[in-house]
């Protein structure tokens, strides 16, 4: 339909998660008729250099352009505490509460057998050897509250039961704002279960 | 949030329609965390070669990497009608129907007062210079049904007038397969009033 070059753009951008056919021809399109020359070619390079300059950092694997991180550099955070959580972007949502002052580890993943996603594929031996030096008194686990997420919070908890540290699992239960009419029965149980004392 | 390299590159993809912030964020991520450096490179290149290969066909305006583009160049299309739109996908989605045999020419936007865009910003002159050849019988204005998309149709509608070649409007109605029930006001009055004798 359209000519090669138009159609390998358009695949270019259809590649990306969360973009179908028709948002990626949007996209190409608005490149080739609305950018100008200069835009694209700084688009093009911005790519370029971002991935050349971001890597993972070498303590809590997270996505940075110094390693150490900024967060795991900082002599202001709580290191007796590590969150572990899948993705990067799980960071910047913790961090965005203005709650946490601990230090983070960044899976970059699951366990997912149906993928073919096992232990040795995400960064559990980062995690385990940051844990060796028996500064950390707590690990809690913020994977999301999936099937994949959860088994993998399972299997690293077994993993460091014997090694004497805490380990805790972010709440879940209804969202704030919610309405309870509309919570799952799955999370419904988790809110019953998890209920605390009002004082 | 994130480091000012990751921060640019969100930035870049959040400037595109339909892609919010969480959705550019996801791409960014997506390019770090996902894609080797020879991918990121490739979609590098591929955003600068057709920026740099795609221009306007000198006939018809759409993007094209050969101008005239293979739809003008080809003598199997009938070159007596001409079908005009508002952006070079309206041409893709009309090519697949594979029920139009003419040629089209692209507007590049629509009229619209309160966005500033005025009949000289689209490329009506260059509608006008191709009917002045006196080949062209009709001009089916299939600019999109609202209010801009219309009040160019009607436009160009009354500049051919004089000229005597036949100028029609794309039908509006209920489409095919949805529910009458769930048709807004205007496309049933639109069906109504475009409605054709059965056979």
């Amino acid at each position: 339909m359209y000519s090669p070059t138009i159609e390998a753009l358009i695949e270019q951008f259809a590649q990306f998660p969360g973009i179908g056919r028709k948002s990626a021809e949007r996209i190409a399109f608005y490149i080739l008729d609305m950018m100008s020359e200069g835009e694209t070619e700084q688009l093009a390079s911005v790519i370029t250099l971002a991935k050349k300059s971001i890597a993972f950092c070498e303590v809590c694997q997270n996505l940075t352009d110094t390693s150490p991180c900024p967060i795991c550099a900082s002599s202001k955070r709580d290191s007796s505490v590590i969150c572990v959580v899948e993705q990067p972007k799980d960071v910047s949502a913790i961090e965005k509460t203005g709650q946490y002052n601990g230090l983070y580890h960044v899976l970059h993943g699951a366990i997912s057998p149906i993928d073919d996603i096992s232990p040795e594929d995400i960064k559990i031996k980062e995690l385990l050897l940051r844990l060796s030096s028996g500064e950390v008194s707590e690990v809690i686990m913020a994977t999301n509250p999936t099937v994949n997420g959860t088994a993998t919070a399972v299997y690293i908890q077994k993993l460091l039961k014997p090694m004497g540290i805490k380990v805790t699992r972010i709440a879940h239960g209804i969202p704030i704002g919610s309405d309870l009419e509309y919570a799952d029965e799955m999370t419904l149980s988790k809110a019953l279960e998890g209920r605390t004392e009002m004082n």
